[in-house]
């Protein structure tokens, strides 16, 4: 039988594609991976249940390790579909279990769809003109890595714009919720792009102080980008000073993209609709 | 009203969204867009027009001059979709149609859909390891550009993949037919991964020549994509040399994946599930 891999596009239940929702519909079992709390892509499972028709087992952290194994001995004798935010090729890859079906004899399909990646066009950057994607974690008080900025910045210096992924945490425990084995869990957090904004201005001046010239410095200008693909969609071009003390973009999900130094006049155009202050 | 810009996904019918086929249904005209050929894409107009019950009116190149002008003018009174293949900011930007929307005081909403740019994560390297994107022309005998060899180049260097577009033509005329000013066209044709790979090799006998020690040589591995996401999909795994010369990807369209220089262990498990010679 098949193990189907199915993108859900970005967070509404009728973003899923046609074809992916005729093999949902015929699928012996559905399994919707949930890495992160789906709702921070404004799905909830009953509602995906009653759009289905069908009930929806949510793959979240408790079940996701023995995943693959369940996935893969099922679909020896059912066709089984697993629900992915985005495209299964996007930001997640999905080598793992392919590879697994690969060798257990399962065949696997995918039906993809848009993921993250691509739908940042919609700010009028062209997406021909990206570098390296990089994720920015979310800082504590004492983890705070900057390995992202080496990558920005060489994006720069090849003239490429840089999309920043911006952390989720979901599921953590507090210190005494884990030491005493209870699985309570903190609700989840997002880095805000104003969050990942601050990050870069202090990154900008650890770089200063080491005598490095920066790759951008705070009056730089990014396009901070939240809801992409929903109604209330939000995208806003400022600097990235205004971003971390002034611009609020609401609600999750947030990215955040570093334009390359040069914008084509076309690129340009469409940003400044954008613009904070215009 | 309403200008909409709908992805049809990959190229089959059912590849549109839920979202997307809902709007199409209720919208009062209903264009798609067509600089190249959408037979390469797999789609028939008639095909769309009994999938959507709906009258599709197809923008070639003969009406695309003027098509901003006519969904502008339209979408003031009346709900208007234009669908586009892959995602309407995909390898195509929409950006001057938007912008001359929002200047016309014209509402557009988007559905996205995936385009070609990630649907090749599925041959198992990281989206996020991509550096710029590149475009493969069709050399003739007298025109022979190679300026996508630098973005290469300066991909690997960063330890990146650069995947490549290759080129389609359509709608070209005969010289006869040009100068006659008949609108009578060739058959569409559209650049092979073995072209593509025979025009790579040949870049790198010129840098060689040069002095210029190039940025891979016809030892290689490359990843070579036929229709991607389609029932028929092909992905071969082969040196530059085996796709100029032995290596068959069949009808199109095509794409070619250079990865950088260092693949991730788990990217290149999945690559050599596709080897050429295993």
């Amino acid at each position: 039988m098949v193990l189907y891999l199915i993108g859900l596009g970005l967070g509404n239940v009728e973003d899923i594609t046609v074809r992916g929702l005729k093999i949902v519909k015929q699928c012996a079992k559905v399994y919707l991976e949930a890495y992160t709390s789906i709702l921070c892509y404004g799905l909830e499972t009953k509602q995906l249940e009653e759009f289905y028709e069908r009930e929806v087992i949510i793959a979240d952290r408790d079940l996701v390790e023995n995943l693959a194994d369940t996935l893969l001995e099922e679909a020896k004798d059912l066709d089984v579909a697993l629900l992915v935010v985005g495209d299964p090729f996007g930001a997640t890859t999905h080598a793992d279990l392919v590879l697994r079906a690969k060798s257990s004899g399962v065949e696997v399909k995918v039906v993809h769809n848009v993921s993250i990646l691509n739908a940042v066009g919609c700010c009028g950057l062209q997406l021909y003109s990206f570098g390296e994607t990089v994720s920015i974690v979310m800082w504590t008080e004492n983890w705070q890595p900057d390995s992202f900025y080496d990558k920005i910045s060489a994006n720069r210096q090849h003239g490429l714009h840089t999309l920043c992924l911006l952390d989720i945490k979901t599921k953590e425990q507090s210190v005494e919720n884990l030491i005493k084995g209870r699985k309570i869990y903190e609700p989840p957090r997002y880095l805000t792009c104003s969050e990942a904004a601050s990050q870069l201005i202090k990154i900008l001046e650890r770089k200063s102080e080491m005598g490095i010239i920066p790759a951008y410095d705070e009056n730089t200008k990014v396009v901070a980008l939240a809801r992409v693909g929903w109604d209330d969609q939000k995208i806003v071009y400022c600097t990235l000073k205004e971003l971390s003390t002034e611009v609020d973009m609401g609600p999750p999900l947030h990215s955040l993209i570093i334009p390359g130094p040069q914008t084509h006049p076309m690129e340009l155009e469409l940003l400044e609709t954008f613009a904070y202050k215009k």
